[in-house]
């Protein structure tokens, strides 16, 4: 039996690359038996170290976790929590950085980025990894699902966990479940809110037009460049590579016409998923109480965990 | 009417340059009755940055208490609070960090000293000042009383403060006050835990001796070298400059009567204090109490500052 975590950080609506990334797959590891105790956490501090998200910090994560329920996670199976509801988290952060070299932070792939991109870089982008750590090793869960960009941040925990443990032995070490589904957005590269390449499952039917009617193409149709398209490929993600057949036909009869069938078959399959976002992001106080109910429950975990660490540092 | 805030960092009993430089600063400045709700904050997770304190972080917390009750602060106009009954300030010290550049941390003198001695440099030792920042931002202290090398890092408060603002008002200026009063060691360097040089007035009566004994003199006796004499100095500030005359005549009998009659002064002088510290120190449990109470009073100022930065970051 293995207890699994998976974390999203509130910087916005869910969009396809999300639901096909994390939350199908989601539902689709914890229907093993083996895995219980599934716990998703609500990265909502995390998500400051862009402080841009700040104004909608709270909105997105009730979006989260309406996009969730909509896409059938089962919130009687799962444990829906934010980081901001646990404040022993950011404790054990404080003991994490206490064991852990700054300067290996800055090794990090994803600080590397933002200081390639970014004028001031906050502490908190340094330190993020730490927190990170914090998240997951609190919670002593033993399956995390992460994206691939993440797994290095995971390695820092695993190592975290070692060094605490040789003080005392408290974590087990958590094993990854990296997710290598690259899904493309608009513009081919990975679907990402910052890059706006996004397609909005729940948007307005005419906004999802209007992204798909922007997914790059090649200027002219041609069979033999098919597999390298864009279109054709979230096309055969979304519609299974049992359909190719049908989709290249469609193809055939020019982009536009693609882009338009592309349209109708995610309005149509993705449905049942759109009236039910509808329905839950209108009932807040719905969501809020699933929170409150989900923070009541990990911190059971979660005061057990702090216990000990602060027991091994002497405090208290 | 001013709120008094003052940090002893749990790294050991506190000796006569703690009693003379904090302790009793302590006690002068809240006897004013301009200064109210007087916080004493034993800060035993900044006393983990050297991860060497560990193993008696927890004595070590009851020591300070057991030290600063001996020495007369009345536990009931005082709220004594450690760092780790409050895991709020670290929820701060996350949000703090999330608005303060890692760059500027590089600067601070306290890192650079670490630096400069220390192979491997931990987290902790680069984002102390922010920790700092949230332990006295979260009780909205008005007045904060700290040694001269913190007068930096009360800089970087006030600093994090003006940002936080920025955002939504939420703190007032602390203002620093900052101690000058340089006490020396045996060895005539600022009197320290880590360089060997202190006196302990609650060591054992043996124990005082021979560290009163080791205190560096000139080689020979002379008047003229008498204001730059380490014993001399040490002396004169416990004798106080009224007694100047008659232990300047001690000092013509040769140093090792006036070390001996320092011995006397000392063991007199803090005769009351060294059996007031054994009795607290014996009981524990009282200890453990009056930490308890005090969480819990300052409890109330902390949950109301963490809401309102919550607020302003749309967490909960």
């Amino acid at each position: 039996m293995y207890k699994f975590l998976t974390g999203i950080k509130s910087t916005g609506r869910p969009h396809l690359g999300n639901v096909l990334g994390v939350i199908y797959p989601t539902i689709f590891l914890t229907k093993n038996e083996k895995v219980k105790n599934n716990l998703i956490l609500i990265a909502n501090l995390h998500s400051l170290t862009n402080l841009k998200y700040i104004k909608r910090n709270k909105t997105n994560a009730y979006n989260i976790l309406a996009v969730c329920l909509a896409c059938g996670i089962d919130s009687q199976k799962f444990i829906f929590y934010r980081q901001s509801d646990l404040p022993e988290v950011t404790e054990l952060f404080w003991f994490f950085s206490l064991i852990f070299p700054y300067k290996r932070l800055k090794l990090v792939h994803s600080f590397k980025e933002n200081v390639r991109t970014k004028h001031i870089i906050n502490t908190g982008i340094l330190t993020y990894p730490i927190l990170m750590a914090a998240d997951i090793l609190i919670t002593k869960a033993e399956l995390v699902l992460v994206g691939k960009d993440q797994l290095q941040h995971l390695e820092i925990a695993r190592k975290i966990a070692k060094k605490i443990n040789n003080i005392k032995k408290i974590f087990t070490l958590p094993k990854a479940i990296g997710i290598d589904k690259l899904i493309p957005g608009t513009d081919g590269t990975k679907m990402s809110k910052t890059k706006k390449n996004i397609i909005d499952l729940f948007a307005s039917k005419q906004e999802i037009k209007n992204q798909i009617m922007k997914i790059n193409t090649h200027k002219k149709f041609s069979t033999k460049d098919l597999l390298k398209d864009n279109l054709y490929q979230i096309y055969i993600i979304l519609a299974g590579k049992k359909n190719k057949e049908k989709i290249t036909k469609t193809f055939k009869m020019g982009y536009q016409h693609a882009k338009e069938e592309l349209y109708s078959f995610i309005i149509n399959k993705f449905k049942i998923e759109r009236i039910l976002y509808k329905y839950y992001i209108k009932r807040t106080n719905k969501l809020e109480t699933i929170f409150k109910q989900g923070a009541k429950n990990i911190k059971k975990i979660v005061n057990s965990t702090i216990s000990e660490v602060r027991k091994a540092f002497e405090c208290n």
